[in-house]
This record gives structure tokens, sequence and C-alpha cells, in this order.
């Protein structure tokens, strides 16, 4: 059994929120979307259904605290929740504000199109609102 | 406060497998892919974060019980799960079984293509394996 390690492609992608019980927190490098993403910091798994019981339980908490956070900052029309993990096999879980108005609705985001990053000025101040919002749930510096 | 009532184009879509503590499991009518979903029977409910606690705890684990019978009756390569809802609003949840074979690898199932439903004389064998590994989780006949 290895140590947890971030997936290469999820670290290129996504800014790092913080880390909260079990999961990190992530999120997307796309300006288009209030998009983040939750991974359990645990070696070498694939599929929510093989996590033990007791982190199964954290898993789905944290997708609610999140989901309220994200919903609190940005009040998207819908809530998309999702873990494919076709290509990143790293179980990861995604959590995306949608909008009408946003460019792949009503399909899903994923494999609609190539990620518009967030201009410098703006990538952390989308993060710090979301941050902010995470601190009730005991988001903490997930940089040690 | 209304009654649950299937909504008509989930209704239309799916064959109906049975009802978990919480959910209505519901089978897409589509043989690309072992496709099961999960509806919580809970009236006017859109955003899983809005299901109170005790019932965001049922669905959780059915999720968790019906991604382990899927898994063993049909073996795929990676499990999907999503909760979108941004054509159908009524509450639901995406299990699919995906494999690197089927069409719409490695993108998502949704929003990819037209189903192809199940000829008549082979949607009664894959309903009952499903059924029959859905049976230690307590599945009833959900028609009354």
């Amino acid at each position: 059994m290895s140590d947890f390690r971030l997936d290469p492609r999820l670290e290129r992608d996504t800014l790092v929120l913080g880390d909260l019980a079990l999961c990190r927190v992530l999120m997307m490098n796309d300006a288009r979307y209030p998009w983040l993403i939750l991974v359990p910091r645990r070696p070498d798994l694939t599929e929510l259904i093989d996590l033990i019981p007791a982190d199964q339980e954290s898993l789905f908490r944290e997708i609610v605290e999140v989901s309220a956070a994200l919903r609190a900052v940005h009040n998207p029309d819908k809530l998309n929740i999702g873990a494919l993990g076709n290509i990143v096999r790293q179980l990861h879980v995604h959590i995306v504000g949608r909008f009408a108005s946003d460019p792949a609705w009503p399909g899903p985001v994923w494999g609609h199109s190539p990620a518009h990053p967030y201009p410098a000025h703006m990538a952390g101040i989308a993060r710090d609102r979301l941050i902010a919002a995470l601190d009730p749930y005991g988001l903490r510096d997930g940089t040690t």
C-alpha cells in the first residue's frame, strides 16, 4: 500500500482549496463553471464502493458539505454530482454548479469541451470565496 | 405537499425493478449499458442536499447497494455514478456499468445518443438478474 498522491492530471487541471477530514478539495481551473472535486486521501482507490464504510460515510458527508458551500456562493440553477473516472482512475467526485446559460447546458460538463482557465487575477477571488464557505466544515490548508 | 409520482420521462424510458427502503429502482431501457436509476420516493425534490439527513443516509446506502449488485451481475470496467437533473428535474441518481468497448467510452453516457431499447425477449432476462442481485438488500415489488 502506497501513500496518497494526487493524480498528475487532477493536479494540472485544478487549484487546491484545502483538505476536509477525508478529501482533498480541488477547484477545476475552468472559469465557465463553479466546479469542485473531492478526492479521498486514500491510495490506490478507483471505485466509491471500495472505500471502507467509515470512509464512505465521510465522503457522503463531504459531498453534502461541498454542495451546500457551492450553492451558498454561486446559487446555481442545478447541482450536478458525478463520479466517473473513466479517464482519470483515481477516485474523485465532481460537484458542479450548472446554469441554464452555461455552454454545456443541459448536457453534462464532462467531455464537453476544453477548459477555459481562470485569468490569473480572477482565480484567487473565486478560490477565496469557496474557501471561506468551506471554513465551517473544517477545511484546512492541504499543503502539508 | 403532493404524493410521490414518478416523472413521466423516467417512466417512459425505464423498466421498474422494485423499491428499496427509500428509492424506486429503475433499469434504463438501453441495451448498450447496464444502467440503473434510483429515485427517492419523496415528492417535489430536485437536489440531493434538500433531502432530510435520514433520507440522505438511506440514499447513500442504496447507491452503494445498487452499485454492488450491478457490479456483481455485470463486472464492468468502471462504475459511473451521477446526479444531474438538468432536464428531468425529479431527483434521480444514475448508476451505470461502463465498458471500454461501450459506444460512449470514455465519455459520459448522458447526452451521448438515443437509447437502443432492449428487444422484448431480452429485457426480462436483464431485469431478472438485477432483481435477484438486489434481493439481499430488501428489494420488493414496487407496483403497490
